[in-house]
């Protein structure tokens, strides 16, 4: 893998406190957020995984992970976190070549995890009904270079129709009614895909369940995942104080032509 | 994709109380754990996703998941689960064309979700210094058929020079010293390439850190994922009374040229 | 305190393999589940937190402690746990002298920790529409000679006039509508006092707490506790796989006369 | 119980916004911090669940519990945090009349919950080797009017003999190393007695396990506790965001004469 800065390279500068700013490097100067006014063109040439001096402060230069792209996004609705697609991934078996619908496209953080994860040869199908939402989303995507691989569609998925693709490996759901587009997620899944749903509460999971239950689905399972940290200190290590109670529950299922 | 089983074809059959069995759709008569005695060509035409007879049992024949692989995998040494694995996968930045070192190999099911995730073009390179271990991994690599993207070697990553390649996106120690096998890991990675560190004990938690603290490494943290599902029952939803208390922390971190 | 065993003393004989059964001193030979027959009288004389032997085994002498007591109970229905009751007695300000009503009686496991709390002075008022459930609970709050402090009625403490006492401290309901018993609570508690609702499905949180947003409370919060146990193993010390993943919701208030 | 605040009574103004703030009935006119400068004879006559203007402002008026009391604390050290001293409480069986050695004062937080659970017949013995933790303990405990059933003293409970008392139910440990008073414990407690030990981090739990495994000590168990609120939101209700990711670990053992 290249080991230095080339010109057009997206890279992510780590301050030393810990921020990081996703910056591309070619001609000219610009203003970034965070860094101040430079000429990104002196990132060229600079080997990734060393610092860097812009203006009186030293940043790392890194190579974007997914995780940075994330973490570097425009901000837009509120995101599903790395925590939870991580298991989307995992459990929707979704990976290169993957075909994968989604919905709503939402500020597109799980885009970018979705198409880092289908390339090459697969495929991401993004819809949401607001705009404003597919427009951040849209941006977000094409400023991590990922553009090839997502088509973006606004559009309900719950209306009559509202699924255009078929032979579809998974089908995520971030939508406020999941239950509501489960027939046509059936529709557009291959026999044995996959489907998650993303829900904040408890009253939107069973209502979830119940209605998958209720379909030609097997397999249909809850979680939710707690992350804690560990810290060591002075006197040895404990758990981080610091803790996200919640961010939602994860339902999946896959598709069958009959059930037991 | 191909809705009906091929000859040839790797299949899942799922019994009404939930046991998985992985069947080989080929000429011939066979005996198969949890089946009985059938002639697995039986299984060809049969649509994914649909119910079969087999003696006087019905089963499901799934298309096999990377779940349902690492699921019904041949019995070996403690593995990874799933619910660690995928965040292995995400904060690794782990996809199509990654080149990842990990050891030890066990029972091969990490090796599974890597070779999934690293397909097309990438490669899995799996040490263990117990060749019965090896000999588990490799076997149960052939048989989800991933062994084309995979190398295993008898060795110890911890040894020098124990680690025999270069320009690795990311090594995976699941080791009980993993800290043996930073300099190793150093030297292997490109720029920014991600070490993860699979510990049971926190005592291995906190030597590892230290470790890493010490050398070129960054953005160091070690989280432990907490799962639990939701049970739909008469009266509504709750939590299962069913939990995991603990599989093992994992301690991640990003190699650097030069720190601040 | 006394430090040997007298006629008449409750005691609990410890096995090596951690089994625990109640045993009363005093004249005569009896069966005990777990020991075998043997003459009670024996225990009198052997110092409380020294070992004895009864047929070939040896068991240690304990003085009950309330988690004794709760562990040794004749089984009926399910109980709430010491790790959920601990938060009712600090939650609901229990103590010495408080006069509480709980409902349903159930096993009485959680009797006995709100009469071991109230003495001396205090007094349990528990509840149960279920006679069988009634009885259970009598038999074994005697068991532990608690009897002195609580009074059983059997009844439905949702029905009009269904609790009887006024100026109570604390009002706990382990029924599966607490909702419908909410204005009788209000009714039997004094200013400030408290109330307390353990519910298994997060259904019953939730009507619950609505019913008593409504109601003249305050300070209403709902709290799920989860325990993790440490276990130290040959490689240091690590979480137990063993953690039961749920038991049920505990929601406080306090009465007032009015609200903001 | 009495219905209105009289002279001297303790009371708890609770705001509309949820703080909450001590303050005494009794002639004369104080400036008190989160209300302002008012005649706290006022509250004289007022009803306990009521609410009354002062200022401008509205407050509730509570008798205090005991998590009022502790809440309204003046601030010093950590304190041990009620969701831990409940298992406290639970665990090492304090109840009235119980005798208990606490080792560190620090603010006092757990002196008040032992203090309210051993009243009336028992006592609590604190211990601080820091003159001005000390300080701070026994002033917070005369301002909640507990000073009666609590003797404190200047002293390190590792040295020889430092532990006064014997025939004492329960030694609870918060202090940085634990192990180093275990033998001071072993000879205060009753046979049967109790020790529960408070450890910030997993390296002092380990060694505080071993020390006690090697000592006259059964039942020995360390438990982490977590506990999370649930929010009632517009759309149902879910696992609240906020939640404390660490306080301690609690170990518990009991004394016995001789082991298995």
């Amino acid at each position: 893998m290249e080991e230095t800065v080339k010109k057009g390279d997206r890279t992510i500068l780590l301050s030393e406190s810990g921020d990081k700013v996703a910056v591309r490097a070619e001609e000219g100067t610009r203003r970034v957020g965070g860094v101040g006014v430079f000429d990104t063109k002196t990132l060229i040439g600079v080997r990734f995984g060393a610092a860097t001096t812009v203006g009186n402060r030293r940043f790392m230069v890194l190579r974007p992970s997914v995780l940075d792209d994330i973490g570097t996004l425009r901000r837009g609705p509120q995101i599903i976190l790395p925590k939870d697609s991580a298991h989307i991934l995992m459990d929707c078996d979704i990976g290169s070549g993957s075909r994968v619908v989604e919905a709503g496209s939402g500020t597109g953080a799980l885009t970018v995890a979705l198409a880092r994860s289908v390339m090459p040869g697969g495929r991401v199908f993004s819809y949401d009904i607001r705009p404003e939402h597919l427009k951040v989303a849209v941006d977000n995507i094409r400023s991590v270079g990922m553009e090839g691989c997502c088509e973006f569609h606004a559009g309900d998925v719950c209306a009559p129709g509202g699924i255009k693709q078929t032979d579809i490996d998974a089908v995520v759901l971030d939508i406020p009614e999941p239950w509501r587009a489960l027939d046509n997620a059936w529709e557009a899944l291959r026999p044995c895909g996959h489907i998650a749903c993303y829900c904040p509460t408890v009253n939107q999971v069973e209502l979830a369940m119940r209605a998958i239950y209720e379909r030609r689905f097997i397999e249909v399972r809850t979680v939710e995942t707690l992350q804690r940290e560990m810290a060591v200190v002075e006197k040895g290590i404990r758990p981080s104080f610091e803790m996200l109670g919640h961010s939602g529950y994860l339902t999946f299922a896959r598709k069958v032509l009959e059930k037991f």
